[in-house]
């Protein structure tokens, strides 16, 4: 490893709000993956960088850095055009589930590389383990043949793709310096643009329930992610959207499969039929067919056909029946009224309590385990009624699931002002 | 070790310009010290400190906590009062070895605690190595019967003094968070405080060849580390000097104990006499000796006879000749003029680069290596006069030194406006 540079003048120069060079940043990347840069001196960097930011420039050079890290994959020789989605997580959201299979349908590849849970957002990976056989691993032969044949893959990414976000990420979940938005975005950007996708569709939440509380942050953030994109020559797109409270009435694993087939098979809750609506519709804009008709490949089945395709090629039994749950617990509503809040980031760590999510990374999920909402934000109940179920296999996990759910629900005398799911567009 | 407090949060709270409670910053230093708190970790935390500030309380309790980690000392039953003094690194700073003896002679015992040089900054205990015998560790036993019978020890500090800041100090040093106010306060001041001296004084440098490149930070850690030692209970003030030239005319080792010698025989150089008076009334004054006739003490040789007794109690030789270099090179005026700059850092550095200094914790020094002043700043030259000699026992060094002396003085027309030395007294 040549010294080209001295990592601590680096530190000091973002420390002293200095601007990086090229050369410095693809020298601090490449020092830090190969161990000639300390995790002490990175995580002193990453606080810099997260209190004094980034430019434009730095950023872009930072994410093209962490690419050369690892390998790089193309689908050019597909044949037809690819798009993948990405989402900054939140409480209930299965949107891949069903979006995948659908922008699929419309003859579009969509390998959507994806990870598993952590803390109280899910992981599609371990939704889809809900599925008795389902596989999350494909080696990049059957990766391809999948996007070719079948169309939608939904599947880990490989241990060689972005090395240093690897590294760098779990660093940075130690030292506190998450929340860096050009840290976020270099990490996200460089997966997707090392996986070789042609479009991509972002879905950014803002709210309680998702790792950027305001909004500003949130569309600085897909800003940020949108410009790397097109820097990149992939073209990328965002949606800003609201996650303060869950989306749909399932949050957990088997019963977000569950709630995703509804949505295949033409029902399913109004805000996940919205959004994933949304979301396909701006994938298919991506790739040229700014008219396809998404409502109706829902409605026809069509969908649903290429959701139990990509089922079958990973392995899985789109007709088994998912894991139920040894014990529940049903809280009800305790006056007549409207539901006015459910606290998105409240139902999340109860559902992650309950066994649905892990708190470290080795840890295994409950795949029976969450919360089912009988009733969402706007709907009126009667005193008795049924507000929410939780769900797990081990009843000793009721205790502090209910408690954080303390506190985050209201029941009011009036429906709540009606808010926008899908608040804005980006790119 | 219980798990009082997670570190990631206590990163997290001062990333956001938060407040540590004092329980949480005891946590910190005591798990760090301990190992449960990773250095990745602390990093992030300090650059956090330097980047948001520490709050007074902050700060006592970090040094309060950093104390708490190892032994402290106390001079209680010595029947004498005991007073120290710190310096915040200079070029050509060799006051400590007059002052400490000259202070002495007063019937005062002075503890000076001292390191060695690291960077372009030289050190205590390197320059006393120049003297044939001369041993600068004490056991605690050897350093209170000296101090008894002699009045003034100087040694280095023990292993069990403030282990956290060692183990911190070490971290900053490659992490890009040394000049932190906060954590530089609490290193200086842990370490005096837990030497248990009754009195300090503190002379903080500002200036080219200081640590604190402007005034006014240098009088933010002046008033930091003031605060520290009255909440201690140890009377402390600070003098702020002047550091933007070399103090006195050797910068080096041998050749900064000669100069040394010079002083206590009366004579030397007068920037260094006025700042070994200013400090030496100063610790007089914290005392209880305001009036302590310090001019007389060096007049009348009652300095030179304590300083005679301090290095044969270290059994050094005070008749022993010092080390003379190999090799010198000597550069003269090329005009007529007055010297009018004498930059201190350029001046540091080149004796650095001739051996007198050192780049790793545990390299060598060469003890006849440095630089000596044949004009100071504000004296007349003729073209061809010697301007300084610089000296070592390794000829390929002159040329590297010579670089850092390149555009490092100046000889103008008339002589420039002439600064004073000591600027300010703080407490």
């Amino acid at each position: 490893m040549p010294e080209a540079f001295d990592a601590v003048d680096l530190i000091k120069s973002k420390r002293d709000h200095g601007e990086l060079t090229t050369a410095e940043i693809h020298w601090l990347v490449d020092a830090y993956t190969r161990g000639y840069v300390a995790d002490e001196q990175m995580s002193a960097w990453a606080m810099a960088v997260l209190l004094n930011g980034m430019t434009r420039r730095e950023i872009r050079d930072l994410t093209i850095a962490m690419i050369a890290s690892g390998e790089r994959m193309s689908f050019a020789d597909l044949g037809k055009p690819t798009v993948d989605k990405h989402s900054t997580g939140g409480v209930g959201d299965k949107i891949t589930l069903p979006l995948v299979p659908l922008v699929a349908s419309f003859g579009v590849a969509v390998p959507q590389l994806s990870g598993r849970g952590l803390g109280h957002t899910g992981g599609t990976l371990d939704k889809l383990e809900s599925i008795s056989g389902w596989r999350a691993s494909l080696t990049t032969e059957e990766l391809f043949a999948q996007l070719r044949d079948v169309g939608g893959a939904i599947c880990a990414a490989g241990a060689g793709l972005v090395p240093a976000d690897k590294k760098l990420y779990a660093l940075r979940d130690i030292t506190g310096t998450v929340e860096a938005i050009p840290l976020i975005a270099s990490s996200i950007m460089s997966k997707k643009i090392a996986e070789g996708t042609g479009a991509l569709v972002l879905d950014v939440k803002f709210g309680s329930g998702a790792f950027m509380r305001d909004i500003e942050r949130a569309r600085q953030l897909a800003r940020t992610m949108v410009e790397l994109g097109a820097d990149a020559g992939v073209a990328t797109s965002a949606l800003l959207t609201d996650m303060n409270a869950p989306l749909g009435r399932a949050i957990g694993n088997a019963n977000e499969v569950r709630e995703s087939i509804e949505v295949l098979a033409g029902g399913g809750p109004e805000d996940v039929v919205e959004l994933t609506l949304a979301l396909a519709r701006e994938m298919l804009r991506l790739v040229g067919q700014p008219d396809a008709d998404v409502e109706h490949a829902l409605r026809s089945g069509r969908a649903m056909d290429s959701w139990r395709a990509l089922i079958r090629a990973q392995d899985g039994d789109p007709d088994a029946p998912l894991p139920r749950p040894r014990e529940t617990h049903t809280v009800s509503a305790s006056r007549d009224g409207v539901v006015s809040r459910q606290d998105a980031l409240a139902f999340g760590i109860a559902a992650w309590r309950l066994g649905a999510g892990r708190a470290r990374r080795q840890d295994p999920v409950l795949h029976a385990a969450g919360v089912d909402l009988h009733a969402k934000v706007g709907d009126t109940v009667a005193a008795g009624d049924p507000l929410f179920t939780l769900a797990t296999d081990d009843p000793v996990r009721f205790e502090r699931a209910l408690d954080a759910l303390d506190g985050a629900w209201d029941i009011a005398d009036s429906a709540p002002e009606r808010r926008p799911l899908v608040v804005e567009r980006i790119g």
